[in-house]
Protein backbone atom coordinates (compact mmCIF):
# COMPACT_ATOMS: atom_id res chain seq x y z
CA UNK A 1 0.00 0.00 0.00
CA UNK A 2 1.53 3.40 -1.34
CA UNK A 3 1.70 6.57 0.95
CA UNK A 4 -0.84 7.83 -1.56
CA UNK A 5 -3.38 5.14 -0.44
CA UNK A 6 -2.48 6.11 3.46
CA UNK A 7 -3.73 9.58 2.69
CA UNK A 8 -6.65 8.61 0.67
CA UNK A 9 -7.59 6.69 3.83
CA UNK A 10 -6.71 9.30 6.04
CA UNK A 11 -9.06 11.70 4.11
CA UNK A 12 -12.21 9.39 3.79
CA UNK A 13 -11.88 7.67 7.01
CA UNK A 14 -11.77 11.41 8.38
CA UNK A 15 -14.61 12.26 5.99
CA UNK A 16 -17.00 9.57 6.99
CA UNK A 17 -16.09 9.89 10.87
CA UNK A 18 -17.31 13.63 10.12
CA UNK A 19 -20.60 12.59 8.46
CA UNK A 20 -21.77 10.15 11.12
CA UNK A 21 -21.25 12.41 13.94
CA UNK A 22 -22.97 15.00 11.77
CA UNK A 23 -26.10 12.81 11.69
CA UNK A 24 -25.80 11.29 15.59
CA UNK A 25 -25.08 15.14 16.70
CA UNK A 26 -28.62 15.62 15.32
CA UNK A 27 -26.80 18.55 12.99
CA UNK A 28 -28.56 17.34 9.74
CA UNK A 29 -28.64 21.05 8.69
CA UNK A 30 -25.30 20.81 7.47
CA UNK A 31 -25.71 16.95 6.34
CA UNK A 32 -25.87 18.00 2.29
CA UNK A 33 -22.96 19.95 2.63
CA UNK A 34 -21.05 16.49 2.47
CA UNK A 35 -21.86 16.08 -0.87
CA UNK A 36 -21.58 17.93 -4.43
CA UNK A 37 -24.05 20.17 -6.02
CA UNK A 38 -24.65 17.69 -8.65
CA UNK A 39 -24.75 14.27 -6.64
CA UNK A 40 -26.33 10.60 -6.35
CA UNK A 41 -27.77 9.45 -3.43
CA UNK A 42 -30.02 6.42 -3.01
CA UNK A 43 -30.95 3.96 -0.14
CA UNK A 44 -31.69 0.44 -1.57
CA UNK A 45 -31.72 -2.93 -0.30
CA UNK A 46 -28.99 -5.84 -0.53
CA UNK A 47 -31.23 -7.91 -2.68
CA UNK A 48 -32.62 -4.94 -5.09
CA UNK A 49 -28.84 -4.04 -5.43
CA UNK A 50 -27.60 -7.81 -6.05
CA UNK A 51 -31.08 -8.22 -8.44
CA UNK A 52 -29.67 -4.89 -10.42
CA UNK A 53 -32.99 -3.30 -9.25
CA UNK A 54 -32.57 1.00 -9.71
CA UNK A 55 -35.22 0.96 -7.63
CA UNK A 56 -34.71 3.35 -4.34
CA UNK A 57 -36.67 3.67 -1.12
CA UNK A 58 -34.67 7.16 -1.02
CA UNK A 59 -33.13 8.88 -4.05
CA UNK A 60 -32.03 12.30 -4.70
CA UNK A 61 -30.20 13.66 -7.14
CA UNK A 62 -28.87 17.25 -6.07
CA UNK A 63 -27.49 18.48 -3.08
CA UNK A 64 -30.86 20.58 -3.24
CA UNK A 65 -33.27 17.69 -2.73
CA UNK A 66 -30.97 16.69 0.32
CA UNK A 67 -31.62 20.29 1.70
CA UNK A 68 -35.71 19.45 1.07
CA UNK A 69 -35.77 16.24 2.94
CA UNK A 70 -34.33 17.65 5.34
CA UNK A 71 -36.76 20.38 5.84
CA UNK A 72 -39.50 17.91 5.37
CA UNK A 73 -37.88 15.55 8.22
CA UNK A 74 -37.92 18.42 10.18
CA UNK A 75 -41.42 19.62 10.06
CA UNK A 76 -42.93 15.65 10.26
CA UNK A 77 -40.86 14.68 13.24
CA UNK A 78 -42.79 16.95 15.82
CA UNK A 79 -43.56 13.94 17.83
CA UNK A 80 -41.20 11.59 19.14
CA UNK A 81 -37.64 12.22 19.36
CA UNK A 82 -34.90 9.63 18.80
CA UNK A 83 -31.34 9.42 18.63
CA UNK A 84 -29.16 7.57 16.31
CA UNK A 85 -25.58 6.20 16.14
CA UNK A 86 -23.75 5.55 13.53
CA UNK A 87 -20.55 3.21 13.96
CA UNK A 88 -18.24 2.65 11.09
CA UNK A 89 -16.00 0.19 9.73
CA UNK A 90 -12.26 1.05 8.12
CA UNK A 91 -13.56 2.40 4.33
CA UNK A 92 -11.85 0.19 1.87
CA UNK A 93 -10.33 1.94 -1.30
CA UNK A 94 -12.06 0.08 -4.69
CA UNK A 95 -9.82 2.31 -7.38
CA UNK A 96 -10.29 5.16 -9.41
CA UNK A 97 -13.17 6.33 -11.61
CA UNK A 98 -13.60 9.18 -14.18
CA UNK A 99 -16.01 10.35 -11.61
CA UNK A 100 -13.83 10.44 -8.59
CA UNK A 101 -12.11 7.54 -6.09
CA UNK A 102 -14.58 4.68 -5.37
CA UNK A 103 -14.99 3.29 -1.65
CA UNK A 104 -17.04 0.80 0.23
CA UNK A 105 -17.51 1.21 3.83
CA UNK A 106 -19.66 -0.56 6.23
CA UNK A 107 -21.64 0.67 8.97
CA UNK A 108 -23.77 -0.31 11.95
CA UNK A 109 -26.50 2.02 13.34
CA UNK A 110 -28.11 1.74 16.48
CA UNK A 111 -31.36 3.60 17.29
CA UNK A 112 -32.20 4.68 21.00
CA UNK A 113 -35.52 5.37 21.70
CA UNK A 114 -36.98 8.13 24.00
CA UNK A 115 -37.44 5.26 26.80
CA UNK A 116 -34.02 4.16 26.26
CA UNK A 117 -34.19 0.84 24.59
CA UNK A 118 -31.56 0.59 22.16
CA UNK A 119 -31.73 -1.63 19.23
CA UNK A 120 -29.85 -2.55 15.60
CA UNK A 121 -31.34 -0.42 13.54
CA UNK A 122 -29.88 -0.72 10.29
CA UNK A 123 -26.52 -2.59 9.05
CA UNK A 124 -25.22 -1.99 5.50
CA UNK A 125 -22.46 -0.79 3.14
CA UNK A 126 -21.55 2.66 1.53
CA UNK A 127 -20.58 2.47 -2.22
CA UNK A 128 -18.94 5.95 -2.95
CA UNK A 129 -17.79 7.81 -5.00
CA UNK A 130 -15.26 10.46 -3.81
CA UNK A 131 -14.35 14.03 -5.22
CA UNK A 132 -11.11 14.29 -3.84
CA UNK A 133 -10.02 18.04 -5.38
CA UNK A 134 -11.33 20.52 -2.89
CA UNK A 135 -10.08 20.55 0.79
CA UNK A 136 -12.74 18.08 2.46
CA UNK A 137 -13.45 15.24 0.01
CA UNK A 138 -17.45 15.60 -0.98
CA UNK A 139 -19.69 12.84 -1.95
CA UNK A 140 -20.25 12.41 -5.91
CA UNK A 141 -22.52 9.32 -5.22
CA UNK A 142 -23.31 7.45 -2.39
CA UNK A 143 -25.53 4.30 -2.24
CA UNK A 144 -26.45 3.21 1.28
CA UNK A 145 -27.00 -0.29 0.59
CA UNK A 146 -29.01 -1.46 3.40
CA UNK A 147 -29.10 -5.33 4.34
CA UNK A 148 -32.50 -5.64 5.76
CA UNK A 149 -35.31 -4.94 3.11
CA UNK A 150 -37.87 -3.91 5.85
CA UNK A 151 -37.52 -0.17 5.71
CA UNK A 152 -40.79 0.69 6.87
CA UNK A 153 -38.88 2.98 9.49
CA UNK A 154 -35.63 3.54 7.43
CA UNK A 155 -37.62 6.32 5.45
CA UNK A 156 -37.01 8.60 9.11
CA UNK A 157 -33.26 9.58 8.92
CA UNK A 158 -30.44 10.07 6.66
CA UNK A 159 -27.67 7.20 6.46
CA UNK B 1 -4.99 16.71 7.02
CA UNK B 2 -0.45 16.67 8.09
CA UNK B 3 1.67 13.80 9.20
CA UNK B 4 1.47 15.61 12.56
CA UNK B 5 -2.50 14.54 12.52
CA UNK B 6 -1.74 11.20 10.65
CA UNK B 7 0.80 10.24 14.24
CA UNK B 8 -1.61 11.81 16.50
CA UNK B 9 -4.17 9.34 15.46
CA UNK B 10 -2.64 6.29 15.56
CA UNK B 11 -1.25 7.45 19.13
CA UNK B 12 -5.01 7.83 19.80
CA UNK B 13 -6.25 4.98 18.05
CA UNK B 14 -3.78 2.78 19.79
CA UNK B 15 -4.77 4.10 23.09
CA UNK B 16 -8.10 3.55 22.69
CA UNK B 17 -7.99 0.04 21.42
CA UNK B 18 -5.59 -0.61 24.23
CA UNK B 19 -8.53 0.93 26.86
CA UNK B 20 -11.52 -1.13 25.34
CA UNK B 21 -8.89 -4.49 25.31
CA UNK B 22 -8.43 -3.59 28.76
CA UNK B 23 -11.60 -3.50 30.08
CA UNK B 24 -13.21 -6.47 28.06
CA UNK B 25 -10.61 -8.80 28.79
CA UNK B 26 -11.41 -7.93 32.48
CA UNK B 27 -7.86 -6.59 33.57
CA UNK B 28 -9.94 -3.81 35.39
CA UNK B 29 -7.21 -3.54 37.65
CA UNK B 30 -5.13 -1.73 35.08
CA UNK B 31 -7.62 0.49 33.82
CA UNK B 32 -7.05 3.52 35.84
CA UNK B 33 -3.55 3.77 34.57
CA UNK B 34 -4.95 5.04 31.35
CA UNK B 35 -5.38 8.09 33.19
CA UNK B 36 -3.56 11.05 34.79
CA UNK B 37 -3.16 10.90 38.06
CA UNK B 38 -5.18 14.43 38.39
CA UNK B 39 -7.87 13.70 35.85
CA UNK B 40 -12.06 14.01 35.25
CA UNK B 41 -13.77 10.83 34.73
CA UNK B 42 -17.74 11.56 34.46
CA UNK B 43 -20.94 9.17 32.45
CA UNK B 44 -23.43 11.27 31.69
CA UNK B 45 -26.42 10.89 29.20
CA UNK B 46 -26.72 13.04 25.90
CA UNK B 47 -29.90 14.49 27.04
CA UNK B 48 -27.94 15.93 30.36
CA UNK B 49 -25.09 16.63 28.47
CA UNK B 50 -27.17 18.56 25.46
CA UNK B 51 -28.95 20.50 28.27
CA UNK B 52 -25.65 21.60 30.06
CA UNK B 53 -26.07 19.55 33.08
CA UNK B 54 -22.69 18.70 35.35
CA UNK B 55 -24.69 15.85 36.57
CA UNK B 56 -23.32 12.94 36.12
CA UNK B 57 -24.51 8.86 36.70
CA UNK B 58 -20.21 8.34 37.87
CA UNK B 59 -17.96 10.80 38.65
CA UNK B 60 -14.20 10.82 39.50
CA UNK B 61 -11.89 13.46 39.55
CA UNK B 62 -8.25 11.51 40.53
CA UNK B 63 -7.02 8.27 39.52
CA UNK B 64 -7.43 7.14 43.18
CA UNK B 65 -10.99 7.46 42.95
CA UNK B 66 -11.50 5.27 39.72
CA UNK B 67 -9.03 2.54 41.59
CA UNK B 68 -11.63 2.73 44.69
CA UNK B 69 -14.08 2.21 41.89
CA UNK B 70 -12.65 -1.34 40.49
CA UNK B 71 -12.32 -2.03 43.99
CA UNK B 72 -16.17 -2.01 45.08
CA UNK B 73 -16.98 -3.46 41.43
CA UNK B 74 -14.56 -6.43 42.45
CA UNK B 75 -16.40 -6.88 45.94
CA UNK B 76 -20.14 -6.87 45.15
CA UNK B 77 -19.46 -8.55 41.84
CA UNK B 78 -19.88 -11.80 43.71
CA UNK B 79 -22.83 -13.00 41.39
CA UNK B 80 -22.97 -13.19 38.09
CA UNK B 81 -19.95 -12.73 35.46
CA UNK B 82 -20.85 -10.80 32.44
CA UNK B 83 -18.58 -9.77 29.51
CA UNK B 84 -18.65 -6.63 27.45
CA UNK B 85 -17.17 -6.06 24.19
CA UNK B 86 -16.59 -2.54 23.20
CA UNK B 87 -16.15 -1.58 19.63
CA UNK B 88 -15.06 2.10 18.81
CA UNK B 89 -15.13 4.05 15.49
CA UNK B 90 -12.34 6.43 14.12
CA UNK B 91 -11.58 9.22 16.99
CA UNK B 92 -11.71 12.60 15.37
CA UNK B 93 -9.43 15.01 16.16
CA UNK B 94 -11.09 18.45 17.66
CA UNK B 95 -8.30 20.07 17.63
CA UNK B 96 -5.79 21.33 20.62
CA UNK B 97 -6.12 23.49 23.85
CA UNK B 98 -4.00 23.92 26.98
CA UNK B 99 -4.61 20.90 28.63
CA UNK B 100 -4.38 18.90 25.61
CA UNK B 101 -5.53 17.14 22.58
CA UNK B 102 -9.42 17.49 22.62
CA UNK B 103 -10.76 13.71 20.62
CA UNK B 104 -13.87 12.62 20.02
CA UNK B 105 -14.49 8.72 19.36
CA UNK B 106 -18.20 6.89 18.70
CA UNK B 107 -18.95 3.62 20.50
CA UNK B 108 -20.89 0.88 21.09
CA UNK B 109 -20.87 -2.03 24.22
CA UNK B 110 -22.34 -5.58 23.70
CA UNK B 111 -23.26 -7.25 27.08
CA UNK B 112 -23.05 -11.09 27.03
CA UNK B 113 -24.50 -12.85 29.58
CA UNK B 114 -23.54 -15.68 31.37
CA UNK B 115 -26.23 -17.80 29.53
CA UNK B 116 -25.12 -16.41 25.98
CA UNK B 117 -27.82 -13.83 25.58
CA UNK B 118 -25.70 -10.76 23.60
CA UNK B 119 -27.48 -7.40 24.00
CA UNK B 120 -26.79 -3.73 23.02
CA UNK B 121 -25.80 -2.34 25.98
CA UNK B 122 -24.40 0.91 25.31
CA UNK B 123 -23.73 3.66 22.75
CA UNK B 124 -22.25 6.96 22.46
CA UNK B 125 -19.38 8.67 22.68
CA UNK B 126 -16.06 9.60 24.43
CA UNK B 127 -15.34 13.30 24.61
CA UNK B 128 -11.61 13.67 25.56
CA UNK B 129 -9.01 15.47 26.18
CA UNK B 130 -5.25 13.89 26.07
CA UNK B 131 -1.94 14.70 27.68
CA UNK B 132 0.62 13.38 24.62
CA UNK B 133 3.59 14.41 26.41
CA UNK B 134 4.32 10.85 27.36
CA UNK B 135 5.29 7.61 25.61
CA UNK B 136 1.82 7.11 25.55
CA UNK B 137 -1.13 9.25 25.37
CA UNK B 138 -3.10 9.43 28.78
CA UNK B 139 -6.61 10.65 29.68
CA UNK B 140 -6.90 14.02 31.57
CA UNK B 141 -10.84 14.72 30.93
CA UNK B 142 -13.28 11.73 29.17
CA UNK B 143 -17.09 12.42 29.41
CA UNK B 144 -18.91 9.25 28.37
CA UNK B 145 -21.61 10.60 27.04
CA UNK B 146 -24.46 7.67 26.68
CA UNK B 147 -27.04 7.95 23.81
CA UNK B 148 -29.65 6.17 25.99
CA UNK B 149 -31.01 8.02 29.76
CA UNK B 150 -31.70 4.49 31.25
CA UNK B 151 -28.50 3.81 33.76
CA UNK B 152 -30.33 1.21 36.29
CA UNK B 153 -27.39 -0.94 35.33
CA UNK B 154 -24.37 1.56 33.31
CA UNK B 155 -23.65 1.86 36.98
CA UNK B 156 -21.35 -1.68 36.83
CA UNK B 157 -18.28 -1.75 34.67
CA UNK B 158 -16.17 1.18 33.84
CA UNK B 159 -16.94 2.37 29.91
CA UNK C 1 4.80 4.14 17.29
CA UNK C 2 6.94 3.78 14.19
CA UNK C 3 6.50 4.50 10.67
CA UNK C 4 7.33 0.20 9.89
CA UNK C 5 4.09 -0.29 12.88
CA UNK C 6 2.28 2.14 10.66
CA UNK C 7 3.02 0.27 7.39
CA UNK C 8 2.01 -3.04 9.32
CA UNK C 9 -1.13 -1.16 10.56
CA UNK C 10 -2.54 -0.80 7.44
CA UNK C 11 -1.59 -3.63 5.91
CA UNK C 12 -3.18 -5.73 8.50
CA UNK C 13 -6.11 -3.51 8.69
CA UNK C 14 -6.69 -3.62 4.77
CA UNK C 15 -6.84 -7.21 4.95
CA UNK C 16 -9.12 -7.61 7.91
CA UNK C 17 -11.46 -5.12 5.95
CA UNK C 18 -11.23 -8.02 2.41
CA UNK C 19 -11.82 -10.57 4.72
CA UNK C 20 -14.78 -9.26 6.50
CA UNK C 21 -16.25 -8.12 2.87
CA UNK C 22 -15.61 -11.38 1.43
CA UNK C 23 -17.89 -13.09 3.98
CA UNK C 24 -20.46 -10.51 4.06
CA UNK C 25 -20.87 -10.34 0.50
CA UNK C 26 -21.03 -14.05 0.66
CA UNK C 27 -18.37 -14.62 -1.64
CA UNK C 28 -17.46 -17.86 0.18
CA UNK C 29 -14.95 -19.67 -1.71
CA UNK C 30 -12.98 -16.55 -1.76
CA UNK C 31 -12.03 -16.96 1.98
CA UNK C 32 -10.13 -20.29 1.90
CA UNK C 33 -7.29 -17.61 0.26
CA UNK C 34 -6.73 -15.69 2.98
CA UNK C 35 -5.04 -18.53 4.72
CA UNK C 36 -1.69 -19.78 4.34
CA UNK C 37 -1.93 -23.35 2.83
CA UNK C 38 -0.86 -24.63 5.97
CA UNK C 39 -2.85 -22.71 8.92
CA UNK C 40 -4.77 -23.00 12.21
CA UNK C 41 -8.26 -21.99 11.91
CA UNK C 42 -10.09 -22.31 15.27
CA UNK C 43 -13.80 -20.87 16.68
CA UNK C 44 -14.07 -21.03 20.50
CA UNK C 45 -15.70 -19.35 23.38
CA UNK C 46 -14.39 -16.74 25.87
CA UNK C 47 -14.60 -18.80 28.28
CA UNK C 48 -12.59 -22.42 27.14
CA UNK C 49 -10.22 -19.96 25.67
CA UNK C 50 -9.07 -18.76 29.38
CA UNK C 51 -9.68 -21.77 31.02
CA UNK C 52 -6.61 -23.02 28.45
CA UNK C 53 -8.71 -25.87 26.67
CA UNK C 54 -8.08 -26.64 23.26
CA UNK C 55 -11.60 -27.94 22.11
CA UNK C 56 -12.82 -25.84 19.56
CA UNK C 57 -16.35 -25.59 18.30
CA UNK C 58 -14.70 -25.39 14.18
CA UNK C 59 -11.42 -26.59 14.01
CA UNK C 60 -8.64 -26.98 10.80
CA UNK C 61 -5.58 -26.95 9.95
CA UNK C 62 -5.17 -26.46 6.36
CA UNK C 63 -6.40 -24.27 3.82
CA UNK C 64 -8.22 -27.45 2.02
CA UNK C 65 -10.19 -28.20 4.85
CA UNK C 66 -11.22 -24.48 4.70
CA UNK C 67 -12.31 -25.02 1.23
CA UNK C 68 -14.25 -28.42 2.12
CA UNK C 69 -16.10 -26.28 4.72
CA UNK C 70 -17.20 -23.96 2.13
CA UNK C 71 -18.15 -26.74 0.05
CA UNK C 72 -20.37 -28.65 3.01
CA UNK C 73 -21.90 -25.20 3.51
CA UNK C 74 -23.26 -24.53 -0.05
CA UNK C 75 -25.05 -27.85 -0.19
CA UNK C 76 -26.94 -27.65 3.56
CA UNK C 77 -26.94 -24.18 3.58
CA UNK C 78 -30.43 -24.89 0.63
CA UNK C 79 -33.38 -23.67 3.14
CA UNK C 80 -32.75 -20.15 4.59
CA UNK C 81 -30.87 -17.58 3.15
CA UNK C 82 -29.20 -15.05 5.98
CA UNK C 83 -27.20 -12.20 5.90
CA UNK C 84 -23.85 -11.19 8.01
CA UNK C 85 -22.70 -7.82 8.48
CA UNK C 86 -19.23 -7.94 10.20
CA UNK C 87 -17.59 -4.60 12.29
CA UNK C 88 -14.08 -5.03 13.09
CA UNK C 89 -12.37 -2.74 15.83
CA UNK C 90 -8.79 -1.26 15.00
CA UNK C 91 -6.21 -4.18 14.76
CA UNK C 92 -3.64 -4.07 17.46
CA UNK C 93 -0.27 -5.02 16.79
CA UNK C 94 1.09 -7.56 19.83
CA UNK C 95 4.17 -7.81 18.35
CA UNK C 96 6.33 -10.33 16.44
CA UNK C 97 7.08 -14.06 16.84
CA UNK C 98 8.78 -16.75 14.58
CA UNK C 99 5.77 -17.55 12.91
CA UNK C 100 4.70 -14.03 12.03
CA UNK C 101 2.87 -10.55 13.26
CA UNK C 102 0.72 -11.51 16.27
CA UNK C 103 -2.20 -8.99 16.14
CA UNK C 104 -5.81 -8.72 17.88
CA UNK C 105 -8.65 -7.69 16.66
CA UNK C 106 -12.05 -7.41 18.12
CA UNK C 107 -15.50 -7.89 15.75
CA UNK C 108 -19.44 -7.78 16.14
CA UNK C 109 -21.39 -9.78 13.40
CA UNK C 110 -25.12 -8.56 12.89
CA UNK C 111 -26.77 -11.69 11.05
CA UNK C 112 -30.26 -10.09 8.55
CA UNK C 113 -32.77 -12.81 8.59
CA UNK C 114 -34.80 -13.17 5.42
CA UNK C 115 -37.86 -11.37 7.30
CA UNK C 116 -35.69 -8.07 7.68
CA UNK C 117 -34.93 -8.77 11.48
CA UNK C 118 -31.39 -8.35 12.41
CA UNK C 119 -29.43 -9.24 15.73
CA UNK C 120 -26.30 -9.07 17.11
CA UNK C 121 -25.18 -12.80 15.86
CA UNK C 122 -21.71 -12.92 17.77
CA UNK C 123 -19.08 -10.64 19.36
CA UNK C 124 -15.25 -11.82 20.07
CA UNK C 125 -11.81 -10.99 18.63
CA UNK C 126 -9.44 -12.50 16.58
CA UNK C 127 -6.25 -13.63 17.83
CA UNK C 128 -3.94 -13.67 14.71
CA UNK C 129 -0.53 -14.33 13.03
CA UNK C 130 0.28 -12.80 10.11
CA UNK C 131 2.60 -13.34 7.24
CA UNK C 132 3.66 -10.47 6.17
CA UNK C 133 6.12 -11.70 3.23
CA UNK C 134 3.87 -11.79 0.05
CA UNK C 135 1.95 -9.26 -1.34
CA UNK C 136 -0.69 -9.37 1.09
CA UNK C 137 -1.10 -10.92 4.44
CA UNK C 138 -1.87 -13.90 4.32
CA UNK C 139 -3.39 -15.73 8.19
CA UNK C 140 -0.84 -18.52 9.59
CA UNK C 141 -3.45 -18.60 12.59
CA UNK C 142 -6.58 -17.04 13.80
CA UNK C 143 -8.48 -18.10 16.66
CA UNK C 144 -11.93 -16.59 16.70
CA UNK C 145 -12.64 -16.10 20.37
CA UNK C 146 -16.33 -15.69 20.52
CA UNK C 147 -17.69 -14.03 23.43
CA UNK C 148 -20.96 -15.49 24.17
CA UNK C 149 -20.57 -19.71 24.64
CA UNK C 150 -23.67 -20.54 23.17
CA UNK C 151 -22.89 -22.28 19.66
CA UNK C 152 -26.12 -23.62 18.15
CA UNK C 153 -26.20 -21.52 15.41
CA UNK C 154 -22.35 -20.78 15.01
CA UNK C 155 -21.81 -23.69 13.09
CA UNK C 156 -23.27 -22.24 10.09
CA UNK C 157 -20.91 -19.48 8.97
CA UNK C 158 -17.15 -18.81 8.93
CA UNK C 159 -16.50 -15.98 11.11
Amino acid sequence: MSNIDNDYFFAIARAQSDYARCIDDDRLEDWPAFFEEACLYRITSAASHRDGYEASVVFANSRGMLTDRISALREANIYERQAYRHLLGMPALLGQTSAGLRTETPFMVARIMQDGTTDLYATGRYLDIWNLKGEAPKIVERIVVCDSSRFDTLLAIPL
